[in-house]
């Protein structure tokens, strides 16, 4: 179907209904908080109400977004919902608890820009060129002819900055600059979001990524480096598992090496692999094939531990990755 | 004067006059790299003959930048030019020993965005609205309506790039992200650029980002922070004084604080001291009070040591500045 035909079936899908449930994926990122609250403002301007549920608070970093206070954690709503816009959700599952929000008959509208997409909307917005789903949220309110405010911009411009890693990736398109545009325009300052979004450094992560890099190590041919956090670590420093995210930059980004790895022990015992490559590797893959899933160039999965086994496992299936 | 008339007589200066030494101020950034570049490309487009020179070589992180081997160096050329293009100069003692290269009557061609320009050219295209040099080179290569080949986009990509810190400082505008559109879709790939620029670390950097890390601290305030690199712990390390650069952003980005400063050890005992605020504080004034320069937001000076006494000297100052 083409994007035009999809903008049009999502904005009657919008127009046409009222009450709607905003869902985004477990364990947000800055573009499922991004699309969703920007999504917010737009039901917002239309007059339409909504509920935005999540089974996890917002994280600390991302309650400067306009709106944020309106998300509700799934497990104290006690109703349930026809109408449901999914932002950012490849799939159904990835809704976690919140999905048992939804009546048996609910109407979904998926909008989204995973390749693994699987279509599982009533009506579905799903642009795989999109970098963003909050990209997507922006076309859509083009197509609406609403005028985006201050507070939607700076959610918009969020979910663009955080899955372009800074415009930085290779998803950001001409139209990437051209829609970034649009939103300064409206009269943000980026400077502000970038630097609470991206560089802002808490002192425990400044400690935590000393800590980290004494645990730097590469293979051989220089071409897969990876670090490892543990549990005690993590706690000694106060650090949040938030606090660890940012640390596979700097296995990736060294250079030589194409495939960047950090090992995160979490309070279970299992261990979060985080994944990053920079031109060839597909790490979507290979998360998948541990039960995880992301993008050709971040992904990540959980498993179970020892951490030693784990890392052997992935070392060997990056290695495989990086020969083929 | 307004932009159109300086924009034209730029025009006329480059349509007239053939045979011109290009010239950016000493120890080049990348908006010194990509605007001289970029012009070079433009020149080679018109026709023109041209030479590049600075006193320094092109350091290894910039050589990447198609034709970067056209720059010589100044004590090698033999010849003097009548005229010149000076690019992201603020004055003419920034250009440094290649200012001998000028003939008696040489004329300049002064193309720069820095507020302390003090419009040393016979023309003088002085933009301090643009974001960097690049910027204003592009909006000259429209002004001659030159098509951009991807070598001219991508010197000119990079020096908005870092002139912008990644299209993150506030001199981020609207135009910025029309005109980077506009050098993407010329074809370069941004994921490599920024990746080169911005991302990529030696390995030796990452070992020095852990040691220097063990040296941050902060006032009681939280609002400066500050580290130090000495000159035995570069050498310890093979690293290099441009390793060091990127330093700064730890002290500057912990949260709450507003001025983070690297305080590095030189060759000769001297002290490099860099500095970087994020809203309030003009440290482009306060490196001008010692015999230094740059912007509002990032800028720098070197003093003579010990390095304790450099270090209370610029708190000092950092302190009063933060206060008032």
């Amino acid at each position: 179907m083409d994007r035009e035909t999809m903008l049009q079936e999502a904005a009657e899908f919008i127009q046409e209904r009222d009450d709607f449930l905003l869902l985004t994926h477990v364990q947000p990122d800055g573009d499922a908080y991004g699309s969703t609250l920007g999504m917010a403002h737009l039901l917002q301007t239309l007059g339409k109400r909504y509920t935005i549920a999540n089974e996890d608070p917002v994280v600390d970093k991302f309650r400067f977004l306009p709106m944020s206070e309106k998300f509700q954690l799934s497990s104290e709503i006690t109703r349930s919902f026809s109408h449901v816009i999914a932002l950012d959700c490849g799939d159904i599952r990835r809704l976690g608890e919140s999905a048992a929000l939804l009546a048996d008959e609910a109407e979904i509208l998926n909008i989204d820009h995973h390749k693994t997409n699987d279509l599982f909307g009533r009506a579905n917005l799903v642009d795989l060129e999109a970098a963003a789903t909050s990209q997507i949220v922006f076309t859509l309110a083009k197509h609406l002819e609403l005028d985006l405010n201050i507070g939607g911009a700076i959610c918009l411009y969020t979910g663009i900055l955080t899955d372009t890693g800074g415009f930085r990736y290779s998803n950001t398109t001409v139209e990437v600059h051209q829609i970034v545009a649009g939103l300064l325009d409206v009269g943000i300052n980026p400077f502000e979001i970038s630097d609470r979004v991206l560089e802002s450094l808490t002192w425990n992560q400044v400690q935590l990524i000393r800590e980290a890099l004494g645990s730097l190590q590469r293979d051989e041919s220089g071409k897969v480096a990876w670090l490892s956090v543990s549990r005690p670590l993590l706690n000694r420093l106060g650090a949040s598992d938030e606090d660890a995210e940012g640390l596979v930059s700097y296995a990736r980004n060294v250079q030589g090496v194409e495939v960047g790895i950090l090992f995160r022990e979490k309070e279970d015992g299992s261990i979060k692999v985080s994944l990053r490559s920079k031109y060839r590797v597909d790490v979507g893959e290979i998360a998948l094939s541990f039960g995880g899933g992301g993008h050709a160039r971040a992904a990540g999965c959980t498993m179970p531990g020892p951490a030693e086994q784990v890392q052997l496992q992935v070392l060997t299936k990056v290695r495989e990755a990086i020969v083929s």
